[in-house]
């Protein structure tokens, strides 16, 4: 950014359910390396020249805290991904090891109401808390934020959840309607909602606009919707979109905009941190398997024979293998192929991303935006609200609505253009 | 297209310089194709329904002509990449064989004024004339195609250069205004101007559209702009975008979007066919690579390692298959990759694009459109007077030019849906 | 082979069991193309010139029976192959039409007594008959082998059973001795066996060498082979080791002899035709993974992670695309990655195979051979009574067999050698 | 290794030219960690389980010394590596650090005596000295060699070439014999061999096996052969198989003993070190090249288009990754295709076969062996006197010399056993 361009002032909280998670442990280094000036902005969309205009906070003044059930440290998760997966230079370990030391005092126990018996496994946080009902459990999840926002006396707190995926959860009636589901989660002992779903009404309870970056239920249910609209708060969701869905999401519009007929779209993913070992479990795998794999046929937009796998393979760690195989008839019945190989590490890719939303988020909250937030649809794999699939048209309505509508600018928005990488050469 | 949308009733030409050849041969076995209604419009962007209303001619209708340097005729060359490249069903080819012997009778001897000894050694037709002159090549060749206009009495004739590749013509004193370059032409012997570019003036003086779908010059020449801005022809090149450097157009703005740094890009072509055999003289190949290897960094827009190279491999024949690895960085200084194999008939991919060149081109011909159309930069690799690489910019420029302008049509224009091949269910 | 070189004289008939399938109907192309000197013997292992003075029988004089329980044609599976698959030429096909239609009448109705659901869903045969008891079955199937080689006057039958997988069957107390096994059997409505193994006692009770080119049961039954070592029959199997199980088998040697860590190898393997149908039924499936994952590990010798999985993706037809990534580590702890691709026609790969087993089979069992023939290793995924399953050792082992040990040809043998293709020049 | 196994206990010296390169400097990381038991001999072909009652040395004791032209140390090579290409555990390094500082006191400044512009340009060591004559340099080299052995009081040193590549020297007349080439030698400024081979007359002077583990010149010249027949030296090369070319030697059999015909081999391979900067050289690419690209049609023994690139990628860093595509035909002329992709680093493949070759260079010369020694074969390129390219012949002939034929050890020797990664098991 140009020594013109100024940060919003604003100070900012980002609470992660899952804080000391691989994701969140990446998010809390990083956000600390920014702060130092010993990262550069790489992988924040929000760091691209088109939004040098807009006030968005410096991603370097994010106060970080969550809820976490398990006891691993943030600083272990980062020994952890150093060891195993060769991720981060130990010089940047080193030098943010107390500050993330620091940090870890704001994490707080987690609730495990409505976790299914792969969470509950891997809680291993002594002092964990059983709640009674799912309604008391939101009550001490959001009482848990609003203290951190009053200890840091932050502005605005922004909530995501970046835990474990949980299998499937079925809608039942009493989604409908909030009045409905509030009775339903008083009722001592009632599994009404799934835990990220407490998560999120934690948030919105507390005013703090949530975003589920996990295949969970989280906010997709219409009476929290409800509730988080009667209370003003925006929120989004869901299912991060880093790699492999992220590619499919400009090369299946490539096969649709040159009337290339996509007959089999294959997709092999491969992974080994926690997140893979959680998909271990068949119920949690499908969850995670219905985001990625709707999106080629809704782009497509017709039948095609579309199959998506997830294995967990120990070695890779984090590091996220996807090898996909398309299938295409062109001109006169001929049959081709691509396929492509994507190799990268998940944690890293999702960390920026965490930090993009924040900042998006804040601003949307002081523009006195509420509800979904469509424009973020760019960030996901099953955006709330979100017709379009394609990244581009994704992109656009992002440009447009962040930089674009407020503040006239017209001309360049929306263009990717070069010039990256300035975050720092402010002075 | 639904039944009440109608053809354009133009009765109109394709000439192709390279009529004889495996793109050429497929054109003319493709229109013939859908004509017989023996084959589906897939692969051809104009049959997506964005374009429904828009009042385009029927591709079935087309009159195929061209010019020729080699004794192959066009069934001998279907025949052949049947045989060798297992491309073309046998029963479509014994079908539309009368009509494709009849369509021979329309091609005519090309010319090899200024062409290179790699194109002179193919050059194996009888009766190839030895032009005094550059001005009178182009005066024979646009005869030729006056001759065909007349003699089909057809409202407009487009003319698409698809023969193999010349190497880089170097730009000279004479190519910045026409009237000097008329003068150095009319010398005998000059060598001002390669033989692409003669068969573009030949065809801007026989006012018709020009199209260059190949690296070689063409009409990316000053003088000769300005020639066709004199004669109202719209044109537009040069090398059609394909099959690697179509995907590239997606990729490299999906990294340029979630501002992941691209280290490396380094891409691996492979191919067997005539187009492959010519890029065998180190000069040729050189224009072919830089027209490919252009595209990556206009659209990263930060310096980058790409390298492009093609090599002849006979037993591909038509097939080309591409390998690329993308070495990307991504947060906090972790190095990522990509890699995709691309493995398509060149000749399969680019038939249907030389069908949508035809009918975008005369639809801006009756619309009035002269000079270059940029909106057409969709198509190529290095297209004429256009900035944006990235083909979601491009797919825009050309749907808001082709459908929303004249036909005020704002809401879906735009998007890439569903109802694909319907161009067959117009009774 | 040189002028000198001879064929055996014998007149050999190969009786297929699922004659009329892919590999059945490719076979039947293939011997018949051999014998009009329209194809090369590329493929067979058995062509090769290290065996070029062991009298092996001439391909082309192979007579061709077999049991089928669908109603298509051998004639009808090879247009269907060659309009979804593009496999074969058409000018073959035709010339070839005549006997394969001769041929078809030497098919006779197969049994479906102790087929599961997804066999007897494919079966449309009509007069289908239902045998009483396995034993009634058997007797039946073997009559059938025996009445084939009457009115052909055949010195020796080699049946080859290459129909659809069945799910895996468990071994009961029966299989473990002959005589429990046919007391077992001749109970009315007895299902003390899968079919494929009623199949292999048939042939052993002609007197036929059996061999088992799927992942069925077959022959891998004590008492059955109790029965075939009384009878001194010779039988081998089982699945054929045609594509991603082939590669493997001679790059997880690699690893092993340069004592890298092999960490996980992950297989994915997608296909189109009726065997990949079939594996959609998840028991079948199950049997097939079973015998392409044990190989990695049991070369490797370590605990490894390794994955198989197989889809069905119908646009492929008889192409089976497998990918594998092998994650592996080298000197001082670093991880590296080899991945592969492989695109191979199941059909084509297999039918040279099945000639190349008939041939040494003949062999085997005019030199008096009888029971288990570990030399035939080298052809199969999961081989009976061979523990060592590189490549190279199977092919040594091959070669000191079959050229080495009875003619006294210690030199070259064992030598892949250049000279190939030499089939076709005897005169 | 049992408990019961002994190592030889020669004290041995490693002298490497190009010591502080990257290879060199993996090496001495690699046996300071064996010596310090922080690491397994993963990649150490020595530490099979087939070779346990070999007497070899124990590679932890390995002296190292080595000439060197740049002034990079070798702590300085592994931490380059370290921060670019995310080598080595920064604790490994952190504890061998002190006893390579003190190794680098056994390095000498090497010769620039016939070497290009390209290494000259590199060589950026202080103190370099210019000799007169070839003579004089392989004189002083040798008395460096001498001096390590003296000081070290060692029983053997095995010098290996591991620095940057040399291009093509052509062959002249002085090399076909020794006393020829003496007097050449020694003529002042004389040009008549490159750096390479005087360091191989240097080693051979010194009474040392040497070995070429690039694809330089080195021993490949009659005369230094017939030298080191006559001071009775074992010697061997040429250019190690780590990567890419390793692969090929066991793909290329399995495509030649399954008679499938391999119609073109094209690889691609791109890396960023300094090996990868030389090669940038055309010249010095021309001889690389050459050596990677004779395996496969020596193996397959056909003509068949064969491509090798290499390209620089400087991103890359240490790590080589490699495409290969390979175009079969299999029966009834149906063409398939494989491809794989090798990401591995170079300097972490080639070190521990550095330590191999010191451990079989050392016991052939104890067991009385001199010249060349094909056994080694398994390791090179491009190996002297060896024919047989295919990996499982080279490997059945190391295992016979080394195993059998001293010790009787006739049964299992040559099986690819478990049970690896002993060696830190001795007590």
């Amino acid at each position: 950014m140009s020594g013109a361009m100024k940060y919003a002032k604003d100070k900012v909280g980002l609470w992660m359910i899952g804080a000391g998670g691989r994701v969140g442990s990446a998010v809390a280094l990083g956000v600390t390396a920014l702060a130092k000036r010993l990262a550069q902005p790489t992988g924040l969309v929000s760091a691209l020249p088109v939004f040098d205009e807009v006030p968005l906070i410096d991603p370097g003044t994010i106060v970080i805290g969550g809820h976490e059930v398990r006891s691993e440290t943030i600083l272990d998760a980062i020994d952890d991904a150093h060891e195993k997966a060769n991720l981060f230079d130990e010089k940047i370990i080193r030098r943010c090891a107390p500050r993330l030391r620091a940090m870890q005092r704001n994490l707080r126990p987690g609730s495990l109401y409505g976790a299914g018996p792969t969470i509950r496994k891997l809680a291993d946080l002594r002092g964990l808390k059983k709640e009674r009902s799912g309604a008391a459990a939101i009550e001490r999840l959001s009482t848990d934020i609003e203290a951190f926002r009053r200890r840091h006396a932050l502005d605005c707190v922004v909530v995501i959840h970046v835990a474990s995926s949980e299998p499937p959860f079925r809608r039942n009636a009493a989604h409908a309607r909030f009045d409905k589901l509030h009775r339903a989660l008083s009722k001592p002992g009632s599994n009404v909602l799934p835990t990220s779903s407490l998560y999120a009404l934690a948030a919105i309870e507390a005013g703090c606009p949530f975003i589920n970056f996990t295949p969970s239920l989280g906010v997709n249910v219409p009476a929290i919707q409800e509730r988080a609209q009667t209370l003003s708060v925006p929120f989004m969701g869901r299912d991060g979109k880093t790699g492999e869905t992220l590619v499919k999401s400009v090369l299946a519009p490539m096969f649709a905009m040159r009337n290339l007929s996509v007959l089999s779209w294959v997709g092999q993913n491969i992974l080994g941190n926690r997140d893979g070992a959680v998909l271990r479990d068949p119920k949690t795998r499908q969850s995670k398997i219905q985001t990625k794999d709707k999106i080629v046929s809704r782009i497509v937009g017709r039948p095609t024979t579309t199959l998506v796998s997830i294995d967990y393979v120990p070695s890779l760690d984090d590091w996220k293998v996807a090898w996909d195989f398309i299938h295409f008839e062109g001109f006169l019945g001929t049959k081709m192929s691509m396929q492509f190989t994507w190799c990268g590490s998940d944690s890293i890719l999702a960390a920026p991303l965490i930090i993009d939303l924040v900042r998006f988020a804040v601003l949307e909250s002081k523009r006195g935006g509420s509800g979904p937030m469509p424009h973020l649809g760019f960030f996901f794999k099953d955006p709330i609200d979100v017709k379009e699939h394609d990244l581009f048209t994704q992109w656009r309505r992002l440009v447009e609505h962040v930089v674009k509508s407020p503040i006239q600018r017209p001309s360049s928005a929306g263009s990717i253009a070069p010039g990256r990488h300035r975050l720092q050469q402010s002075s």
